[in-house]
This record gives C-alpha cells, structure tokens and sequence, in this order.
C-alpha cells in the first residue's frame, strides 16, 4: 500500500496467557482460518506497509512455542520479539524501550485484533501526524447505565465512544508517557498518555476490528473472514 | 416452559423503517435462516409460556406487508397488532394502552432482539416480582471514553453497564410512568421509569441476545443461530 505518511514501528502486543478462553493454547496462537491469529495480525501491518518496523511483545515462557510456530507455518516475516510483563503497561513499555530511533510516529496494536483495516490505519496515521495522539474509536449504540455504589442511572450513550486500536502516537510524547508509574486506570495507550497531559484526537474505527477474547470472538473472527473471501 | 413466575404480557417493539440497514425491506421483516427476524422473536416468548399475551407495536403502514408475510410462512402465533408512533416512547405507549388488564407483570422486548434466551428472560421475570423494574446488563468490555463538548477523557469502563430487553415491570408503575410527555433521553424503558421515581433492578444479560440494527448484525445472527444448531 502507498501512504504519504510513514508508520516507522508498530509494537504488537499479545500478553494473553489462555486463561479466559479456557484454552491450554493463549487466544494468540489459536487459528483464525489458515493461520493464528497472531500472525494474521503481523500480516497486516506488513501488508500496510513493508519498512514498518514490527515489534511483538509476548510472555518470555512463550517465546519457545511462537518460534517453532513460526517454523511450523513458515512465517518469514522479520519482527523483533520483546518480553512482556504483569500488566499490559509493563508489556507495552518494554516494546517502547526496544525502539532504537528517537523520534518518529509509532502505533500500538492489540495482538488480537487480527481484522484491523488498512483505512483505519490510514487515518490513524493521518491524524497522529496532525495531532501527535489518536485513537480509533466506534458509537455506542446500546442504551448505558452508569454504576455508582449500589446503584444504576441511565447516561446519555451520544456521549460515549467505545475505543479500538491502533492506537498511534508521536514517539517521543508516548515514551515519555509511559515513564510512570502503573495505576490500574491505565487499560490502553491513550489513558497513559492523558494522564502524561496529552489531547487524545479520536478518528473512526471499524466495527468488524473486533479484539478476540474468547472462543465466540474467534468463532465470530472466523466468520467474519469467511465472508470477506 | 415450566415458570414459577407469570408472564402476562410481553409488548414487542419494531419501528425499523429500513433505513438504517440500507435496504427496501424494514430489518424486523428479514430472513434469519428460515424465518423473518420478527417472528423468531414472537416465537420465542411463545414458546417460553404460551399463555403470555403476545402485542407487535409495528408502524401502520407495515400491517399489510405482515399480515401477508403471517400468510406466507403459515405464521399463527395469536399475537395483537398495534399501531407505532413517530418515537419507540410512543410505540411503547400505544402497546401499554392496548393491555386491558390492570394488574400484572409485562415485558418489553426489542422485535430485532430474536436471539433473547429462556434463562435470560426468567431471570427478568424473577427480578420484576421482587422490584417490580428489571433490566438485562451485559458488562462493558472495551476501554471507553467520554465526549464532553470538543473533548473527551477517559472513563472507568467498570461503571458502565450495556443495556438490553426484555425489560420487565409491573404493569401498573411502567403505564404511570408512560403518562408523560415524550423526551430524547428516553432511549429504553427503564429511562422512562427512572425519570418517574422507579428505581431500576439489574440483572444478567446474555452477550448473544444482539439487537439486528445493521446488515453486519443480521450476519452475525445467522451465525450465532448456525452455532447453536
């Protein structure tokens, strides 16, 4: 794909340990059709762009199984494997610091949200230029109740978005974003770099870039490629 | 089904005019595997008790196109047609001045929500006895923000329920609670009971119990429903 903005890196991270899915095998590496849905992930963002750098952060104790599963599916496409941690922030800051240029526009990608788009990344990538920080985000469609204490109130869904990924960022703002300490309200890239003092630009995601969690997801993942081919 | 509780009345809601979906036909009336959307959902609560008094709030210039479509399928669930209003609010409320009976425990239901389940709706009808307003609430599971005029800001995602139908009240409190004039708040029903005094009960929702809003929902259905069988 020919884009007039260059996407220099893009830190993938797949901290899942199957526990959710009651799988033995981590959400990752189940298979999404022909391939896991890790790789499908890689692909992508290779198929976007080839000079982009691809960092992928997964637990150390995975590293053994994602090589010879690279064997095994002959997947050739160079990436830089990089330790994870406890917590997604852990994860996501070591693929920061394994990042040898300095400066640049660099995205953050869920490992399990194999159906991004190339047009949500192009926007993204658009608007990061712009804005140094953007996010992909979709409308609430639902009616919303809000919990306070033992109770519930109805709130306006206009006013919310629901948040995706590729999360994309200057280099420079989210590195140093990220050279703080972990708080638990931190569950994706943009509320650390808020919480650093940097204004989130939001730009539209895509309903189908589903984040795969459980075994309906991938079931869901599956159909939803079935049909595209 | 065997249910300790009674269900007396269930108003089913489908005001879709089509437009939304792209499409000549209005969504409730599109195939899902063998049967238009509409009448999966009529099914379903007259399979779960046949003695529950079934309405269809449909738009008056739908009633031909259904009564011909009950002709083709050989359709014969008794169910009463009531006329829609210009807002769901209205059509709600036209539905709950059909009911002639005064006392009791009534649902309202989304006509392009077929895919509600048995043990969902026992649980609601459960609630309602003890609370007399129950709801179904699935968790919310993506990171979410919160626009407040150009801005928006991070929000705690554990304080926010996805709410669903069938909702179910006392028949008595959920028609008081309709006498009022019509609000753009007013995106369910227990929106308009809270706004009444009634505190709202939550109970569990079913993440499968999808509303068909959008051909990317009716795809999904057909393939929840190819799941199951």
């Amino acid at each position: 794909m020919n884009n007039s903005f260059k996407l220099n890196a893009v830190i993938i991270v797949a901290g899942g340990s199957g526990k959710r899915m009651k799988s033995q095998i981590p959400k990752q590496f189940l298979l999404l059709r022909d391939l896991p849905v890790l790789m499908h992930t890689i692909k992508k963002f290779y198929d976007f762009d080839n000079e982009t750098e691809i960092i992928l952060v997964l637990p150390e104790n995975q590293f053994e199984y994602w090589e010879n599963l690279c064997l095994d599916f002959s997947f050739k496409i160079t990436h830089k494997l990089v330790k994870g941690g406890s917590e997604r922030f852990y994860s996501v800051r070591n693929g920061l610091n394994s990042i040898i240029r300095k400066n640049g526009i660099i995205a953050i990608h869920d490992g399990v949200r194999p159906l991004v788009d190339f047009e949500t990344i192009k926007r993204g990538l658009e608007s990061a230029f712009l804005n140094k920080a953007a996010i992909p985000v979709i409308p609430e469609l639902s009616s919303i109740r809000i919990i306070e204490n033992e109770n519930s109130t109805h709130f306006d869904r206009n006013k919310i978005r629901i948040v995706q990924t590729p999360q994309i960022f200057d280099l420079q703002i989210i590195k140093s974003a990220y050279n703080v300490d972990f708080s638990s309200i931190f569950t994706d890239d943009a509320s650390v770099a808020e919480a650093f003092g940097q204004k989130i630009h939001l730009f539209d995601g895509n309903i189908e870039n589903i984040k795969i969690t459980t075994k309906f997801d991938l079931d869901f993942a599956n159909f939803l490629l079935s049909k595209r081919n």
